[in-house]
Formats: structure tokens, C-alpha cells, sequence
């Protein structure tokens, strides 16, 4: 039976920008290319845009599924749909894979036709700030003058800040789902263990893999291993796995025994098959880089003073990656700036997975706050 | 100045047992060395002894320093020396490297008699319970009929508690510190990434490396940074790195940037340069098969019911390796068992390495228990 709750069938589309891009670390791109997906119809203001932002190794690939390969479902298809909680039936949904990604936007596995050959580790650093300039490109480009609401989680939701505080005009509210204003020391370590684990994988070559047909897998699959754990709670694991074994005695061996083990290296394998090791350098790198109010002495309140859009603030009881303290921080600093703020701490075992989950309250939350945005 | 609260200079000995060791693992050593230190005088009727076990990469070098390598100071020599908190005038104090060990007792880089080579691999897995047997051994060479006291943090914690389960009259309190009497699994899951680090190194060789004339260091370097991050409280990374840049602006690369980058390189350097692989491979097994409660259907309270022991308990605030609720967990079955249980929650903010660090309220509390125990 058919699911009316999906958008169904959707296609990838892509765009190239000509003009040049003055990155952050004073890079440029002569021109790049973004490929992006679009759920439900732009009304004739073009006031009903939304825009998705994804987080550290997701893409553009939000909702609904591909005629040629349905079981490739988008990875908010659980929000995002007909009678969703951002119901395609009132918005227009866009959503982007970021520059230097590499699901079809450009970046370190394009080609770079200054050399014929892909960027690999030449494809320069990018920001927060830098994304959210090219997801500016791709808004005119659609004619949208101003979104009625970014929303992401983790570095999705960072995004949406950014876009607050850079484009204040151009987004009337900003969905800001377990995220944080800058990463701790903490959140940064475990960043900068993955980098070095993918870094110093011979197979990396300073990251020239492709000239030499290979491909880091050893130290991807680590990066996330080590990742996975973060993502989860300690509480999650305890209930999803335990200190289950997973055949029988123990073995006494290096082989899998626990079931946290089996399912963390299965995660490890799979992504080291399918994600580009210089895209999740740079993604880490675009986490710890993110800091809004480095430019005003560490004082949030003051980086957040031209902020004209309301928020939807959200963060997870379980959530040690991005505590929920870390939006608390946010929440204040939209306040002392009498913002408009909703906020809610969510009760969940998930950890900073809980974003993506289908947690019933966490989606009437946000279909309320969606429902009451006027287009 | 000489330092008169120092055991000062201190020679380590070794000790050969020619019994078979039958191991948890089935595995049989015909015969093993450990290598020891001692501290104080072992008095008359040899009731002043006290066993101090190390944790995961530590060894047998707790006190005092060598005579030809005065700044090589034991790990613990904050807490054990004429007049402090385990007074070497009133106790005589044993610390032993464990079996699998890369100290000197037999372990993956001892010579195996049989084949002319180091172990490497083929060294069998040990456990905790094994410990407790082997040190046995050493209590019955030196004299040892009962130890006034065994105590230890973190995986030394474990030993303590496993004497008193395995060899109740033989040990008459128990100093159980930063311990847990089991593994969660987030606990394990940050030991197999370290695994993986190390075995998938392509200089590991199967945990043949010798043989190679190389050594796992980019493994072993990664699982001592991931280890670090476990170690270390968020609050005192934050404390003592924040998001410092150690060289000006951003660099918009891959270099070191932020300080707690250069800490976690360097400490995983200066590790990787020191310790065996293969001995921390089977370290971080013995700590993921400790569960004294596992024959007992997971009932802790009945895993204690043979114990006699008295307990020191203690817990540090921030240790999320393991957390004071892991520390309430062995208390509550303790006190199940109607047994003499004194326990502290100190507040620290040096997360599971404040087991280590010299803080007075946490060092006066180990100095009126171990004040109290009668020789």
C-alpha cells in the first residue's frame, strides 16, 4: 500500500555557480556545484520555503525515495512529508549536500579542472559560514528571498544559526535540534582522534588515496566506530546491547564477542565502504571551526545582537555529545536578546541520535511550532 | 633537599614460579616470572602488608626512584611513603607488575622457552581473576599469609575487589577506588575501537611485530589518545585546554590547532613509543571480562555473599569512565552482605584520572582508613 505520508518519489537535481567563491580561509573557488533535492511546491510569494540543513556525513537526500532505488529512503523521512511535522503539504522543502561533501556537490572527490584530476586533499577547508553563502546562491537561484524556516540538527542545526546571525533577513525561524554554540575541548578530541585515525592510515597518502586506486578504510572506519559511540548514549547502548555476547562463552580472542562490538564495527565497515575520507576531515574541521562568538570575546549575547528570526530550540535528555546545557547556553543568548524563543528538553535514550528519531513528542513539537509559522 | 615523605631509592626484584598457572582462558604457562617492588618493613607476624595493584598501562614501580633514574618516580608516589596517606612506617607496602604485563613480569614480550621468540600473540589472554592467583603467589613467596589491605584504582580497583571474592581470608580491607564492577558497554565499546586501532594497523602483523622488527605505533598512538579522552573529565579539558589555539588564528588545515590536539598527540606519542601492543590489547580484555556478578545471574549481592573483607569505596565527581552510580552499585551489594563499607563521592575535577592526582580531602581519607586498620 502506498504511504501517503511520503513524499514518494524524488529526484536529485544540480546546479553550478560561476561567480567566484571567497572561502573563509581565503580560498576560492572559481565555481562549484551543488546538487539538492526539493519536497512539496513553492507558492506564489514564495514565502512557504524551508530549508534543511544536514549535519556532519548526511547529504541532500532528506525525504521520500528514488524511482530507481526505493529503498534508498531520505534520512528525516520520518519528519518530512505530507501531514509531517514539516508537512509538504504547506512548505516547500529544499535541502543541499554542502560544498565539499561528497553526494554530488562539489568537493574533495570532484574534479578539479585545473588538473584534470579530483581535488582529493587540495579541496580547500570550509566553514559554517562558508555553507551557508552558497546556500544563499542556491536560494536565488530558486527565487526565494527569504526562508520561512531553516531547521537542522548538530551541524544541521548550526547552520540555521549561522543563517540567523549572517542573514537575518532571509529566515523568519530557526529549527536548532541538538546543537551547540561551539564544541567543548572535549568534542574536539574525539574530532581530531578520528582525523588522525584516517590521517595516519597508510592507505591515505596525505590524502592522494585516489591517485593510488586506494582508499583509507582503515582509519574511516575507526573515525566512525569512534563516532557511533558518541552518537548513542551510554544508556542507549546499555539498553540496545548491554554486555550481551554475542555467541555464547566468551572466546577469549580478539574476534567480536560483545554485541557492541559486532555492531559498532558493522557501522565502521559500512561507512568506510560509501563516505569519502577528505569530505569527513573537512566536515570535523567545519565542526570545530564553528564558534559565532569568537568575534565578540566569547560573548554569545553579543554575537546573537542582529538576529531578527524566531527559534524552535531543541536538545535530548541523553545527549552527551551535545548536552542539553549546550542549548541552554543558546536559549539564553536569543533571550538577552528578547528573541522569540520556544524550547523544550526532550526525553529520550537515544543520545544526539535522538534528533533523527521518530520520538512522538519530539515530532508534535516541532509540527506545532510548524503549524504556526504563517505563509 | 632530600624529600623524608619519599621511600626514596627503590630496586625492583623478580620472582620465578615453576607451578604450572592454570588460566581462566584454559590456557596453561608452566612457569612465569613477576617482577616486584616493596616498600616499609614487613613486621613480625607480617600483618602490616599492603598490596597495591596498577591499572591498565601501569606496573609495579609505585613509589620512590631509581638510583640511576632519580625522575622516574612511581605512579602512586603521592600516596604512599613515610607519613602519608599508606604510611611505609606502619605498612609494608607490595606492588607487582601483572601477568601479560610489558614491565618485566612474563608477558607477550617475554621470551617463550619454547619457541625461542618473544610471545607476541600467542601470549594467553588473562583476567583478572588470573591476577588475583598469580598474586597469591607472590603473597605466599614473600610470607604473605593475609595482606592488611589491597587497594588500587580504576582496573587495580577490580583486583582489590577480586581478592576479597576469590581469596576471602586473605585480605582484610579493600581499597576500591574510580572502580566498577563491570564494564558497560560504551566502556567496552571505547576499548574495541582501540583494538581495532591496533590490530588493523598494517604494522601489527597479526601482533607479530617483532618478528617484523616494527611496531603497531599509529594503533597503539590512537587507543592512548581515545584512552585520554576517557580519562579526562569534559570539565577539566575545558579547564585546561578550552578552545585555546596554540598558534594565533586558524589555520585551515590538518596541523595541531587547538591545545588539547597537541596534548592528546603528544601523550599518544610518548605512548606509543613506550608500551607493547599486544600487553594493551589483553589489558583492555581483562577489563572487558571483569564481572564478578555474571556466574551469579548478574546479582551482585549474591557474587559478595562470600566476601569478609572491610571497604574503602571511593568515587571522583566527574569520572565518566566510571561514574560514581558504578562505585553506589558495589557499595549497595556490600552493604547487602551486612559488611563494614566506608564510602566517599569526592569531588574532583580531574574525571577518572583523579585517582591518581595528590588532592588533600581524597588523599586524608585513604590516611584516617588506612590510620585505622590495626597491624
Amino acid at each position: 500500500m502506498q504511504d501517503l505520508t511520503s513524499v514518494g518519489i524524488v529526484t536529485s537535481q544540480k546546479v553550478k555557480f560561476d561567480n567566484p567563491l571567497h572561502l573563509k580561509s581565503g580560498a576560492i573557488l572559481d565555481s562549484y556545484e551543488l546538487v539538492y533535492e526539493t519536497y512539496g511546491e513553492l507558492n506564489e510569494d514564495k514565502s512557504n520555503a524551508v530549508l534543511v540543513c544536514h549535519a556532519l556525513s548526511s547529504n541532500h537526500h532528506v525525504a521520500g525515495y528514488y524511482a530507481d532505488d526505493t529503498k534508498n529512503i531520505g534520512w528525516w523521512d520520518n519528519m518530512i512529508g505530507p501531514g509531517k511535522a514539516i508537512d509538504t503539504g504547506k512548505f516547500f522543502v529544499v535541502a543541499v549536500n554542502n560544498l565539499g561533501g561528497c553526494h554530488g556537490s562539489t568537493g574533495p572527490t570532484s574534479i578539479n579542472i585545473e588538473t584534470g584530476k579530483p581535488y582529493g586533499a587540495d579541496f580547500p577547508m570550509v566553514t559554517v559560514q562558508d555553507w551557508t553563502v552558497t546556500q544563499v546562491e542556491l536560494a536565488d537561484y530558486l527565487g526565494i528571498k527569504q526562508f520561512a524556516a531553516i531547521a537542522g540538527g548538530s551541524l544541521g542545526g548550526m547552520q540555521a544559526l549561522q543563517w540567523t546571525l549572517d542573514f537575518p533577513d532571509r529566515v523568519r525561524h530557526a529549527l536548532v535540534i541538538a546543537a551547540a554554540a561551539k564544541l567543548t575541548a572535549q568534542n574536539i578530541a574525539f574530532n581530531d582522534v578520528a582525523r588522525q585515525a584516517i590521517i595516519t592510515d597508510p592507505d591515505f597518502y596525505g590524502g592522494d588515496y585516489h591517485s593510488h586506486n586506494t582508499v583509507p578504510m582503515r582509519g574511516l572506519r575507526l573515525a566512525r566506530m569512534l563516532g557511533h559511540i558518541t552518537y548513542l548514549s551510554d544508556h542507549s547502548m546499555a539498553e540496545k546491547f548491554g554486555r550481551e555476547l554475542r555467541n555464547g562463552p566468551l572466546g577469549f580472542g580478539f574476534d567480536v564477542e560483545f554485541e557492541i562490538e559486532s555492531y559498532l564495527r558493522y557501522q565502521g565497515d559500512k561507512f568506510a565502504d560509501q563516505f569519502d575520507a577528505n569530505t569527513y576531515l573537512l566536515m570535523t574541521k567545519a565542526l570545530d571551526y564553528f564558534d559565532p562568538a569568537h568575534d565578540f570575546n566569547g560573548n554569545l549575547r553579543e554575537a546573537f545582537s542582529a538576529v531578527k528570526s524566531d527559534f524552535l530550540v531543541l536538545s535530548f535528555t541523553t545527549d552527551w555529545r551535545f548536552s542539553p546545557e549546550r542549548s541552554h547556553a543558546i536559549v539564553k543568548a536569543l533571550l538577552d536578546n528578547e528573541l522569540n524563543v520556544s524550547y523544550a528538553e526532550i526525553t529520550s535514550s537515544y543520545g544526539h541520535d535522538s534528533f533523527l528519531m521518530g520520538d512522538r513528542y519530539y515530532h508534535e513539537l516541532v509540527k506545532a511550532y510548524m503549524n504556526n509559522i504563517i505563509v
